[in-house]
């Protein structure tokens, strides 16, 4: 490349992105984006995917980038395509994860005019409306306006897309898109890694050591932000040599090795398994990693540590007993920092506790497949290393968490975000993920395993076809329990809105274009349990070679102990509603309601 | 009800909803707006519906207002369940429709102790960042922070939902739902009409009157904006009793009708049919109609009327030559004050040009369906008085408008906000619609029709379900033309971001659950002219009684004359394009190029 060589704009964007590690694009055309997607088919290492809306094409973009450890991408058309995202992305803001959202805007001339142009609002149309209703979901825009300038632009929103962990926008007004600039810039990679102060990194991992060594019983939790900041590999080290009891949420599932023999389960507060929450307790520190405390994952703010025992490594900083702090302090600098200071000798041993083993539930001899037994025949018996694991928002992302996982599973779920519909667009974007990571040797095969439900599945299910187009093989099991049981259990356990539309799931596969005989073997319906199991002992089903489908039917008021118990933290006015509609509800230590 | 009755707010909510003429709510349930739907089910003539999700819902709302000439209402829950509902809740702000849209939102403490509860965006969460997100796209907005003067507020949105004719949102604290309001303001109706100077209004009438007496050739425009102020009686008789010619838009079909002889056509500026364009500017005076001069509806803004010749009858003024202008004149009074006013002795006679008759297009003899044949076949031998007919943003939006319509249809379309996926879901809402006009004997029980493509059916597929589930008769149209065929025309017509996720829709109806031995019945496949016309005359397909799906497969090239014209407006880059990729362009005048 000569000192003075251009290149379109456009094909400036998607060298950029390219570079970013990303190589498939999710979106959907849309006439002030079509010039901008021609530049993607002569970059390297890039290709077009498209979705079947613009909100499945988010959802896709963010469960791509979870399974990369990287960021996904996502192209909209001006207003109609990228509000139709937006749900999406503000998921991803919640959720930290990285996402750049790129929107193919009016011209330049356009807006300038405020020309009614189709997709504008109103008579003299500020065409900014649709960027301004996105502000508050993205960590940083580019808002190109000319050439001049944007190759900058777009780099530092690159950046701030992985330093700050988030969705970013980049704006591109088609006049600009075939506009030439610079190539230089492309041959210096971006820095994508967070501002820090090596000093105060250093500082802050030993005063944590300090603290641990002198501890009689230090207890380690670990939560999710760990993975957002891409330090999964130093968390899953430091568990193992740190060797003290360790737990984790709801979200924080699948980071660390649950085989781990100092793993005592998942800590919600009151609404965690019998014993966890006392042996929690016992700790005189505890050292949270990546902490991310809403309701939904912290047993409705029940998970507490006094503030005179608890350590966080934050994203970006230490906490010591809301007392010192340490600050430019990234968790992936000070889990390595810590591993090279670590002294294995100064640590105290551990004593784990034994657990009770939980009561047989009362339907445990129920021929029927019941939430208190399937979750844990799916951990021993289907569950493999290496599998792409969704749990939907429902009774899948409140029963899944019950269980131990076999090693190295990535774990998926929008717990605090919580928009149902999010995870089939999401498995989506994650086998395409996993495709690409087999093929450049850089991740083992998993599978992606979506459990779902029939409430959840039914906004976003067009999604399915586009995992057939690309002859993709994730396992979906779907949970056909006639509705939407997590708001059952809420309220209005038997009220009509709480009904969905019923599909006939046996159809699905062959009106999402599979051929009928093929459709056939790929589907399966089970109302028993030894049905399930003979359907999940199937190597087409555990190794599967196109898209798998087990509608699995269960009871409409049989919900996981976990959610009616995570419900009940809600205060006594809602344990009252579900002991009235039918629900059996776990006794649990009084909390303060919070619910009101 | 006396004096100091006191009912909880979410009924005094949904009474007031009723009295709007409202017996149908959309929407998606979700845990911060259940309780509040429980009042739907003690609310006089007021019926949860439900949909597949929130853009459906909205959609559905939108369709539902415009059947009815009045508003519609979408239930959606706190951030994730209201920002899936934007684009939609946009559409309605740009095509002026109504609708409510109510949120159950966060309770006050949570949002004001700024709780991480499920739903909201990062630590310390502002709950209030969805509802800044919606400004731009409501006329206005109750954020109900306490019961006090929350009665108050909520009769002002919706008053302003109908003075405004646009999107309110009403924002529902969980906590206020069964809070107890003073009931006695239920008892007077709410007052839904513009403010207005009778005075101007008859002043505005004369002033317009004279000129029209003192012409020697006007011609009348109705634009859609009468449909969206109520004004469709009006105009009908006024283009009755005037006997001038009469034109109409893209989106003011539906409004005259087109079999009264003096109507002459669609006037699309340069993309109007042989003749249209010269007898148009014939004219020494142009009275305009609810004027609403998008590039879509104004032949890429070549659709002009020069100022000495102006008079325009907006929604809210009259402006006469662009120097006199009488405000606080709300359209349909003006009409009114038209009618009453009128001396028919004084108006001039108009004569009618005779207009070409349209040369046949080469592929006349074609067995297979073209866009060239449909659409008039259509009109002549399927489309009926009192039909609902919609046609999706694609081929059917610009094929439809080139037909003669038969008396009272109505027609919908999204031409400004041109979203696809709209009209699905849409369907949906104007199925519920006209049901419930019927069971009041308030409007003939005309057909739904959506004409569709494969390309947009695809976003919002799932609300066929819904169809099916409440045993709605629409007749689904759909044309499958691989892919979309909107966006090959104005680019990349053989790229692959212009191909889809394809279906079988031989499946769809089953898969929504219709049982499978009605289905077969109701499903028709066409490939040819011949095939189609068998279908269509068939009497379970003209009066059905369950959901008819007739899909037409067509060219994926072969598009309707006006829509590559209309890309042709765009300029000569545009029309190059066109021609290389193989579409036929008509000739037409040159016209300034705005796409750049």
């Amino acid at each position: 490349m000569t000192q003075n060589e251009k290149i379109p704009l456009g094909s400036y964007l998607w060298h950029r992105i390219s570079q970013l590690g990303i190589s498939s694009i999710f979106g959907v055309p849309g006439d002030f984006n079509l010039t901008l997607l021609d530049h993607i088919y002569s970059t390297p290492n890039l290709s077009w995917i498209g979705n079947t809306n613009e909100l499945n094409a988010a959802y896709a973009a963010d469960g791509y980038a979870r399974v990369k450890q990287g960021a996904g991408c996502v192209v909209t058309t001006h207003g109609v395509g990228e509000l139709s995202a937006l749900n999406a992305i503000a998921g991803s803001m919640t959720e930290q994860v990285k996402v750049v959202h790129v929107v193919g805007q009016t011209s330049t001339r356009m807006q300038e005019g405020r020309m009614m142009i189709h997709h504008s609002v109103g008579f003299g149309p500020d065409h900014s409306v649709f960027q301004k209703a996105s502000q508050a979901f993205r960590v940083a825009a580019a808002d190109l306006k000319s050439e001049e300038g944007a190759p900058e632009e777009i780099d530092r929103v690159l950046r701030e897309c992985f330093v700050k962990s988030g969705p970013v926008y980049i704006f591109v007004p088609i006049d600009l898109v075939d506009r030439p600039v610079p190539a230089k810039r492309l041959e210096t990679p971006l820095d994508l890694e967070p501002e820090f102060d090596q000093g105060n990194v250093d500082e802050a991992a030993k005063a944590v050591l300090d603290v641990v060594y002198a501890s009689k019983s230090p207890g380690l939790f670990v939560d999710c932000l760990v993975q957002r900041r891409n330090a999964v590999a130093e968390a899953r080290e430091l568990v193992d040599k740190l060797g003290v009891l360790v737990y984790t949420s709801n979200m924080g599932k699948g980071i660390i090795d649950e085989t781990n023999p100092h793993y005592l389960g998942l800590y919600n507060g009151v609404a965690s398994a019998p014993g966890v929450e006392s042996a929690f307790e016992t700790h005189d520190v505890v050292v949270t990693l990546g902490n991310l405390p809403s309701d939904t994952n912290s047993g409705g703010f029940t998970r507490k540590v006094a503030p005179e025992k608890g350590i966080y490594i934050n994203t970006d900083d230490v906490q010591l007993f809301g007392k010192k702090s340490f600050e430019k302090a990234p968790i992936k600098y000070v889990l390595q920092s810590i591993l090279k200071q670590l002294d294995t000798s100064k640590l105290p041993k551990p004593t784990k506790p034994t657990l009770p083993t939980p009561d047989l539930e009362d339907d445990a001899d129920s021929k029927a497949i019941t939430q208190s037994w399937i979750w844990t025949y799916l951990a021993e018996n289907f569950f493999q290393p290496h599998d792409v694991l969704f749990g939907e928002t429902g009774t899948a992302a409140f029963g899944i968490p019950d269980v131990t996982f076999p090693k190295k599973i990535d774990w998926i779920t929008q717990t605090y975000f919580g928009s149902i519909g999010y995870c089939t667009p999401a498995a989506f974007g994650a086998e395409t993920a996993l495709v690409e990571l087999d093929e450049t040797k850089k991740r083992e095969r998993g599978r992606t395993v979506l459990v779902t439900g029939d409430g959840s599945i039914m906004l976003t299910i067009q999604e399915v076809g586009n995992m057939i187009k690309h002859r993709l093989t994730p396992i979906i099991l779907l949970i056909n329990n006639a509705g939407y049981t997590i708001e059952r259990v809420i309220h209005g356990a038997h009220q009509s809105y709480n009904d969905i539309v019923p599909f006939d799931y046996s159809h699905m596969l062959p009106f999402f274009n599979m051929p009928p005989e093929e459709a056939k073997k790929n589907f399966h319906r089970c109302e028993t349990k030894v049905q399930l199991e003979e359907v999940l002992r199937k190597e087409s089903v555990r190794s599967p070679k196109a898209v798998q489908v087990v509608e699995i039917v269960m009871d409409k008021l049989d919900v996981p102990w976990r959610l009616s118990t995570q419900v009940g933290t809600r205060g006594e006015q809602a344990i009252k509603e579900m002991k009235e509609a039918g629900f059996k509800v776990r006794e649990m230590k009084k909390s303060e309601a919070y619910w009101q």
